[in-house]
């Protein structure tokens, strides 16, 4: 365990290593405080209560999708930006849902307990079967939203209670080019000076709500050194994967989905490239795209080409001789699914349906209606009980989509389809019925209502019957490949995941026995502490300096001679006379942070908010498989820069006031 | 041959190239202009008039050896600058001369013309003298320095006639912090932020001069892909080397040489932290070291870890096929040096007198006073008629000298000589007799008077005999070491450089039948001409700019909280309101270029001043082998960031006048 290494659990905190290396003990209030004053975006990010008045904080990226739903043609809130003159002005985001996290058991023996001795298969049907079962009882006694999470590779099971926010709404966001200055090619990039910041307001009964525990802005930030906190949301990490399955990342699921991405990106220009309200619709995806591409790639190239694997390789070897007859053969039994899933992995894949947004309405339909009318504990996972009404949240937005784009994409991803499966394959037949892939996403798209949120709450509402009745076109398309993906997801959970569960949990086993729980879970989209400082790093043969300050934004800009994607509004350019140049805008961290992570509060040891986590630097890449402490770094958005940009820029007195009465 | 590659002599300008890629073809007269008007720096860089009041161009680093001899413990240039009120106020530099290259001659059949057939030691000795008679003539005839230049490896050989300038004066110099900010951390890397810049002035009879040809500051600079060129005196590269000899390099002699430096290095440290005050005294080498150990690194990972060296290998098989009966066996022989030179490594490294001035300044007196009483072609090189006049101006130096430094220098040298080669090795019995480095030093300064100027003017006067006399301690202790020195360098030239030249001119030759004269020899510090273009380039995942601004000079010392190396003097500081901070200070070229070229001009098509060269980056270090345009850039200050420091933060505004006047 290095020095600042770990995203640790709310119920096993590092406290003999912050008091090793910093002297500090937090008190159990401190982190219920801070516990509390984190909060989770559901559709991918972090984020915190900022004022006892609801505003929450989080990254300009993590609420760019609600951007993207709110603007319009004549709106264009991702490119112009949004400051609210007042709280009746505020916007009702049309689908963001956040959570706090409540309260967790361990309900490990629960889950577990009694799956001695069963075959893998049936093992992992009764182990999912009782997890149904703990959410929903929960989640009755409670009213929360309650999930069973798996840690440790099944090691450990803990009930996380939520409670959701449903009623939120948009209170500030910069303009996109101001947020992401550099765009795609500066992202990942450090220095950097990017005001990747937005303001969201909780409401409850249609006001605004009134946090017990709230994170305030503090401009000064930290020095260099100083001990500083990331409470958030890390959504996954490999680092307690085998090097079997790490290696068949590598060689196999990889590089399949670094050449999905590519078509995507490539038919999305290509899109893009239509007319600026083309390219306005396609943003959202594009940047999710891109960025998915800037990791993806990051990650292989450290399996492929840095010593990470090759370390792990001589660790794992090391850990198999300590555990002795502990897990004896957990490793064997997992490398020997290569094989099989290797043999699968074109049609896993590429047998899916997809597109954008709406196909995914219509097969989460075709599938609502009839898993809801099964036992909560034989249902698929995402249609149980504890989660529904999120989902439900999520289907029923009123955000407007665009078939343009809905019927390019789902004609471009049948045709990666079929490119790769052939015309042969059952999945292809169905989905295509001998025409061609454009013909079918035409046919689809054209006439769907799908695209209607009050037509698919009728549907919903008419249940199986008037699902199976709909003459609905992308239902249709849908319709005819249900059966052949349910039967492919049955094959996985039985013979992968099964073997891969019960040897993990044994081999989870081992490691408490040799390492005591003086480790912490791979990443799981849940509530996680990690500590650190900002810190500089050795790199190209000379420094990177912690911080960064407004200074550089516009000497980049300058530099490029303001040359998309280093372009910068004129309300910025306007503002740099009375701009305080000298006052940080980015600075880094030693702290462990992964995707999920981007709008998590950084805090000082008084539970102050001194930045706001928005990306990790190149770097930092190989963090999915290992910590390392020589020059990855998260880069967050310092407090002090979000304060000057509100006051110099955007003239938000009124936010101003209301984040320093807190 | 990639565009924008080649360091061009003047007799063989790249026109097709030019013709090709910019559709510009220089006259003969722009030409002739340019060279006249480049300048080189005898000390190593080069530098070029900017008026027709004869005020010169060039790096603060290239003129810091003379800030640094003009330099006392009261005033201190080096780190507080200099502006000089009036002429009169001018400071006259101790042992600066500049040359200013005013013809060439092919001479090649003159040196090489009669050696055909003889043994290679005996070709060389010839060699040697023929060069010597050339320059004598030359020299007589015109009263020019006149300096015997080969090429190619021996393929040609050209007569280079300089005119003499030695009465140069300090007229402007930035504080050392601005000019080299971010010091050896920052030294070839970028973006850069560093005002290296100096202005001196050339006199003649006690007047300026006035020349015929100068290149006038343009401040709008050039823009991104501008065609411009870069007038200057690349030092040395290795481009034509077999692999062999490249291996060697790497494998061999790097490896010492970065232990060498690194001793050196430790040891200036240790001096340096005594006092300010010695630091002050150390500082000039130890820039001269810690640039050394960057180059050298650089160089040695490019061989070891780069492409560099396997594309090396590839070219040369293929040239060797083509070459068929051309040059046979040459490559050959020339590999089976190493063998031998691997044998001698140890004693042509570390037998040395080492240190700083004095040990030097004695040594060449003992050998200068002994080879002026041979005739002019038996003489070793350095001691010929045609260079003596410039060996005399910096051998009778006035500069300050410190005992203290060149006996701590010294100590360390003779240590580290004796740990390589032990006790028993002749050499260190003659150089230490028994006793200690330490010993040996502090007796050969203690009382030496080799520091005083007018005591080497006199032995110098007295010759062989008052020399041999001598007892000053530091004489007797080079005339103890200098038979063995002696023997090793005839050692060296009769089985090592006599069969390196033989060869090298037999692979030249191949070179020139295969490929006609569209190539350009390897470095010489002698005048090259380069084209390119500014331009930005792709790196870690992004892309790096092509300039840089004020802007981001006060971003990178305030990301830094101002710590040294990048701190800024309260003058600096102070001038932020004033400076238009989007002019740029640094921008990157295409150009290929090589240390030496410091202090080069860049211009444009009308022969303006656009910019100065003063580095290469990180990427460019394996240039010494090949030349790249992927990444590899040379750096440069731009002009109009030299004349917005000259007026906003210097106040030199009499010496704007006078560069506007031109």
């Amino acid at each position: 365990m290095l020095r600042d290494e770990g995203m640790w659990t709310f119920d096993n905190p590092p406290t003999h290593l912050l008091k090793k290396y910093y002297g500090f003990t937090p008190s159990r209030a401190w982190l219920n405080k801070v516990r509390l004053a984190a909060l989770r975006f559901n559709d991918g990010g972090s984020g915190s209560f900022v004022s006892k008045t609801g505003l929450v904080l989080t990254n300009h990226h993590v609420g760019m999708g609600q951007l993207h739903k709110l603007s319009t043609k004549r709106r264009n809130l991702v490119r112009d930006g949004f400051l609210a003159k007042s709280q009746r002005a505020e916007l009702h985001c049309p689908d963001l849902e956040v959570n706090q996290l409540v309260g967790i058991d361990n309900v490990t023996r629960q889950v577990v307990g009694s799956l001695r001795g069963l075959s893998a298969k049936k093992a992992n049907t009764l182990r999912k079967a009782a997890i149904a079962k703990i959410e929903q009882t929960a989640s009755k006694k409670t009213g929360l939203r309650c999930d069973v999470v798996e840690l440790y590779q099944g090691g450990e099971y803990w009930l996380y209670r939520y409670k959701k926010h449903t009623d939120v709404r948009l209170v500030q966001a910069p303009e996109a080019t101001t947020a992401f200055f550099g765009g795609d090619n500066d992202n990942f990039c450090y220095p950097r000076w990017a005001m990747d910041f937005t303001f969201f307001r909780v409401y409850e009964n249609g006001k605004p709500v009134r946090p017990k525990h709230y994170l305030p802005l503090y401009a000064p930030g930290a020095k260099e050194g100083d001990l500083t906190f990331v409470i958030g949301h890390p959504g996954s990490t490999d680092r307690l994967l085998t090097t079997a399955q790490l290696r068949y990342q590598r060689d196999i699921a990889m590089p399949k989905r670094l050449k999905m991405y590519d078509v995507r990106r490539i038919s999305l220009e290509a899109f893009a490239q239509k007319s600026n309200e083309h390219r306005r619709r396609a943003q959202d995806y594009r940047f999710d795209i891109e960025n998915a591409i800037k990791v993806v790639t990051g990650e292989y190239e450290a399996l492929r080409d840095s010593p990470v694997l090759p370390l792990k390789e001589r660790e794992e070897k090391e850990f198999k001789k300590k555990a002795g007859k502990f897990a004896k053969g957990a490793w064997d039994r997992i490398e020997r699914l290569n094989k099989t899933l290797e043999k699968k992995n074109l049609a896993l894949t590429f047998r899916r349906i997809s597109g954008y947004h709406l196909p995914g309405f219509a097969h989460t339909i075709q599938r609502l209606v009839v898993e809801v009318e099964k036992p909560n504990e034989k249902r698929l996972e995402e249609y149980r009980e504890s989660g529904l009404d999120s989902l439900k949240h999520q289907l029923f937005s009123p955000a407007p989509w665009y078939k343009d784009l809905e019927e390019h994409m789902l004609a471009a991803g049948l045709l990666e389809s079929l490119n790769h499966l052939g015309p042969r394959d059952a999945f292809i037949k169905a989905a295509l019925q001998g025409k061609s892939p454009e013909a079918v996403a035409k046919a689809a798209i054209t006439k769907t209502r799908i695209g209607d949120p009050a037509f698919r709450k009728e549907l919903v509402a008419g249940g199986s019957k008037a699902v199976a009745a709909s003459k609905d076109p992308l239902i249709l398309l849908t319709r005819r490949v249900d059966k052949i993906l349910r039967d492919q997801r049955k094959w996985f959970e039985d013979k992968i995941e099964s073997v891969e569960r019960i040897e993990g949990d044994r081999i989870a086993k081992a490691r408490f026995k040799i390492f005591g729980k003086k480790i912490y879970p791979d990443a799981t989209f849940t509530l996680r502490f990690a500590y650190g400082r900002p810190l500089g790093y050795a790199w190209d043969k000379t420094f990177v300096p912690y911080k960064t300050t407004f200074n550089g934004l516009f000497d980049r800009a300058e530099s490029f001679d303001h040359k998309p994607p280093w372009n910068l509004p004129k309300k910025v350019l306007r503002a740099k006379k009375k701009l305080d140049l000298d006052i940080p805008i980015n600075f880094v961290s030693t702290h462990d942070i992964t995707g999920g992570n981007s709008g998590s509060p950084v805090i000082d040891r008084k539970a102050r908010l001194v930045g706001l986590i928005f990306d990790g630097n190149i770097q930092s890449m190989a963090s999915s498989y290992s910590y390392s402490l020589e020059n990855a770094r998260a880069v967050s958005v310092h407090a002090g820069g979000i304060l000057e940009a509100l006051k110099s820029i955007y003239g938000a007195h009124a936010l101003i006031a209301e984040l320093k009465r807190s």
